[in-house]
């Protein structure tokens, strides 16, 4: 830390210390107010309003047989959140948050809906079993349109969601190689094989991981094993934090995504904030390479955005308590005796 | 449980499990969906607005030396809430919750202010050092105040906070004897005393446990340890369960208080929604003794109803999880391959 930001952290401490509260007893809520106050470089910070962008794309590898769930699943899910009806939707309704919802590369035809995002790179990856998901080409035009999409909004936080069939396997493999692990290490059951689909999806994955070096930077993974909608959220999440928003950190496959977007544009984590603690068993690995503790854990493992949804109501009331709370002064209560 | 009861919960699993996600993948939040059906006696739960009611109380025990503040902040504490200061009044209006305060027996002279509730047990109660913190006659009026106060309500959730220096002396004393268990176990910093202040309180509770058998019935260990505002939030804990509204329990006193409630009218227990795991040393014996799994776990600490209110955006995701998320059948969703 340079002075001038050590100074500015001893001025948000002596603000939260302030307040009629025992020192520290609000805990996380207030490394929380903290760091929305480092992010918007103000002691008065501001949740006002919140945005899910929900990233859809398919997966060759999906037709391998990777998941629990058929690959039609992917769009058929696309028109539930248009529809209004996932659990994505129901959250962001209830807590007050805007949907919009970008096709990254749906198997199939394009999507004709006028609420929709059309953003595609194609009818899903290639097999990253066998060959690169995408190329460098795609992969570019992906993180553009992530930054493109992150980087216009009027929120001041930001969720992002996925949907994509075999996308725990895409996420495991990317995952896998920026930290130089075996992906053996981050393969769990996605939507929920029982264990004999478990084992398939492990020598799966092995066979795809043995196509490359045990250790690839960001880019090179993303291309080899990513998913055109975890690509476009890298985009969007460098973006989002560029543009100085919070950026709620979902699940497993959204914290691969940040895992790339802090490779490929390091100053980004500063504004990250892990949501919740997934049940997917490879989140935990990622989750501890990031020296990450997520806010809530509940035992989820939908996606979706579904957990940064949940952590939403926690950053409003941190950045209320650092912006509202009296202070002992203010409202003459008294310190320890 | 009955037939009828079984019947009832194998409806709500199978709702549950016919929503648009993998089969259990929302986790915690799915049971407490169908605890919100089981409360409501409904498949289409509602968690449409939430009070939360503040007990303030004063300590004979608090001028023996048992915390780190002052008796005093009990009622400068008791202004900060009148006047929307603290932290439970920011929280409750971040999350569109309203907050009522009740002077239960708060030192000094009654408080005259119009949006207080007065119902005042006395000035603090007696020295539990010493001798028993209230009379039979005064723990029945706490009791009763408390049912009139929990009772009478628009709001489908409740959750009920406290304030009152040296109270987690009196919660600690009250949890030991109806759970039998050395008060030692149950001490912990409260509102932050040091190494010194925590061995002198250990002293002094340990002193006052002595005055009575290891182990007591809920109402005696009221009466002879209990605080006017842990008494009234039992009651009120009680007569709103009975109401067939969902309690958020908060932290430690909040838990001892549900504790006592659980004994004295044990159908109350089904309604009750552990919101958080305080960092109060104490909190986690109590849980443990009640199986109880809080929802949060924030390294929070403060009391006033900050954790139940923290806990209220849950509540309204489960319920409306439950009521308005689209079925596979109704989204055209297809099921595991």
């Amino acid at each position: 830390m340079t002075m001038l930001q050590t100074d500015f952290q001893s001025l948000i401490q002596k603000a939260i210390d302030s307040k009629t509260k025992p020192v520290g007893s609000l805990g996380r809520i207030e490394a929380l107010a903290a760091q929305l106050a480092r992010i918007q470089n103000t002691l008065m910070p501001v949740a006002a309003s919140c945005g899910l962008t929900l990233f859809a794309g398919d997966h060759g590898m999906a037709l391998a047989g990777v998941s629990a769930y058929p690959q039609a699943v992917t769009r058929q899910m696309v028109m539930n959140f248009l529809g209004g009806g996932a659990a994505a939707n129901v959250f962001a309704r209830t807590l007050g948050v805007d949907v919009e919802v970008v096709d990254c590369g749906v198997a199939g035809e394009p999507i004709n809906a006028p609420s929709l995002l059309s953003r595609r790179l194609g009818a899903g990856t290639a097999n990253a079993i066998e060959r690169p998901a995408m190329t460098a080409v795609e992969l570019d035009k992906a993180l553009a349109n992530g930054r493109a999409i992150g980087g216009d909004s009027d929120h001041d936080t930001a969720c992002f969601g996925e949907m994509g069939i075999g996308n725990t396997s895409s996420a495991s493999l990317v995952a896998a190689k920026i930290l130089g692990y075996p992906v053996a290490d981050l393969v769990g059951r996605g939507t929920g094989l029982a264990d004999d689909g478990l084992k398939r999806k492990q020598a799966l994955l092995e066979a795809a991981a043995g196509r490359t070096p045990d250790s690839l930077p960001a880019d090179h993974a993303l291309m080899e094993y990513g998913g055109f909608e975890i690509a476009t959220m890298t985009g969007a999440m460098t973006a989002a934090a560029g543009a100085g928003r919070v950026v709620l950190v979902d699940g497993f496959i959204a914290t691969v995504a940040a895992l790339c977007a802090r490779e490929l544009s390091p100053g980004c984590a500063a504004n990250f904030v892990y949501a919740h603690r997934s049940a997917e068993a490879g989140h935990a690995r990622v989750l501890e390479a990031l020296a990450a503790k997520p806010l809530l854990d509940l035992d989820m493992r939908l996606g979706e955005g579904t957990g940064a949804l949940l952590a939403w109501p926690l950053v409003q009331a941190a950045a209320a308590m650092l912006r509202d709370m009296a202070s002992f002064e203010s409202a003459g209560v008294s310190g320890p005796a």
